[in-house]
């Protein structure tokens, strides 16, 4: 709704090839809508009850005589109703056409994902100002998003991660209380969002001196992100680039701790296409913006990821999020 | 599946009424899944593509010959996918479910509402103390999320609102870059959020003295959000309360300015049920709590919103979030 219409909130998008497009809101976010809403008609549902605008969407389907209709995401429970209400009309599932239309960013897109970046930079930059031992992991989450609000940020790209000691193997291990304790890992997983598009970096930090099993781990993941930023470029295969990154690990002996896909695409939702997986079947393309982060993550001992927010273009890749950090701060 | 299995993220819960729960997990998040799972078993699954922990489904539906499967929330491309490969089973959206299980809160739960309201009181007096002419509105959202975080809230229970002047109008109106200014209706709407569960307030301040028609308006939701306060306890209808903030306002002649219910629940999640509507069939009991939220928005001119969470008991209600603030600052 937010790509085609330019509004966010409980309403309903309904775009007909021919005719105009009509998005329906209720009263709370109606002149709200009418203020920014671009490119379609708003139009006020006066009911109360939830499904007052679906009933609105039939209607204009019926109006219409349209045949076919397909939809971007939709609960279960709201497309039974719209089919029994709508016999002689093919509805479908169809979320992957607005994904593909959203995997190549334009210029305008280009210039706020640059910014959300840019704003993430800082925000790794006061963790890794203000971060000490005995400090809680939320309290450095903290210090990452006030920095980053400072700069604009609306809110977060996703809930920060703050992960460390044991904790840092589990990858989306958001924060808790712990306190940072010296020489464990620390993976911080943070991003802005400028006008509705996002940024996503990981860096794991240490403080004091690693171990020489940490600093292994650590140059695995580092050189893995390196090598397979490298070999980004327009038309090679998503999981051609993912290939390169888990054979580097495995090479290391880290294989079967990198337990997740090298990337995903980011725009205004974290995790868009394309998909960089084993199994994904992308192609990259100029304009797509995706992560690149591999990671190690050993049970009981800790893990490591590095990732950064990448543009791809026909012969190269560009970070749009560079901080760079050894593991020791 | 926080409620029943205490883990958040991408995966499927699978319950039968019989046989033992098993939650569907992909290898990224496996082992944080299992340390943190209660009362069902946690099953891997392999397949990095989206559909692998469907399959899974599918399979343990087939297994145990279940014959009736309803789910709570269920994108229907999914839905559409699961139901090919199940025929003969009856598949039931039954959202309702689940959420009215989660209606009323227990002890645990309470406790943790609690402090997440108390979190939020420190918020609001935070951006009390900061806020100045020509700072900009999400300068003030981070003042708040900065003072929320320190406290330990886990993020915010959603994106804070801090609108002012005309944008005070719209209900749902974000923060933006807008520098505030004096004399103006200032909006902030925010919650912070602890152990998952969430709390939600608004209160709207202004710099300097209020015009005459100010006062008026402040005064008028002021009276409404106590008076339907005083109002509610056990027994009582949703649609009721709804009614007595309703009457006051349109008694004061700004009845068309009051553009949503009067609140809704407030849990795991920000909107919950029962739903405090002119439509609403829900019946209050003790356990609910509910925010108590009348408005006034007038397009062009400015709008106030005052809103606490609530806790509703046999014979009375209470309030969890409680800051008092005349609308001068």
């Amino acid at each position: 709704m937010l790509y085609f219409a330019g509004f966010l909130g409980g309403a309903r998008l309904l775009v007909p090839t021919k005719n105009e497009s009509v998005l329906y809101v209720y009263g709370v976010n109606y002149e709200a809508a009418k203020e920014t809403v671009k490119d379609c008609r708003v139009e006020l549902v006066k009911t109360a009850t939830g499904d007052g605008a679906d009933q609105k969407v039939a209607e204009q389907i019926k109006k219409l005589k349209l045949k076919q209709v397909g939809f971007d995401a939709l609960d279960s429970s709201i497309f039974l109703k719209l089919k029994n209400g709508l016999r002689g009309v093919e509805l479908k599932a169809q979320s992957q056409l607005v994904w593909s239309l959203r995997k190549v960013k334009d210029k305008t897109e280009l210039g706020y994902m640059r910014k959300a970046a840019e704003i993430t930079n800082e925000g790794i930059r006061r963790a890794a100002e203000v971060i000490k031992p005995r400090m809680r992991e939320y309290e450095v989450a903290g210090e990452i998003e006030y920095a980053m609000r400072k700069l604009g940020s609306e809110g977060v790209a996703f809930e920060t991660i703050v992960a460390s000691g044991p904790r840092s193997a589990f990858p989306h291990g958001g924060c808790t209380d712990k306190k940072i304790k010296k020489g464990e890992f620390i993976v911080l997983d943070l991003g802005a969002k400028y006008q509705h598009y996002r940024a996503d970096l990981t860096r794991t930090l240490l403080i004091g001196k690693p171990s020489q099993k940490q600093a292994k781990i650590y140059q695995t993941v580092r050189k893995a992100q390196q090598k397979t930023f490298d070999s980004l470029h327009e038309g090679v295969k998503a999981k051609n680039a993912d290939a390169v990154a888990r054979k580097i690990i495995k090479q290391a002996g880290y294989g079967k701790y990198f337990v997740h896909g090298l990337g995903h695409g980011v725009g205004l939702e974290v995790h868009e296409l394309p998909t960089l997986t084993s199994e994904s079947r992308d192609l990259l393309k100029a304009g797509n913006v995706v992560t690149v982060e591999p990671g190690i993550y050993i049970i009981g001992f800790g893990g490591v990821r590095i990732e950064d927010t990448v543009l791809i273009h026909r012969e190269k890749a560009e970070r749009l999020t560079e901080v760079t950090y050894d593991l020791s701060v």
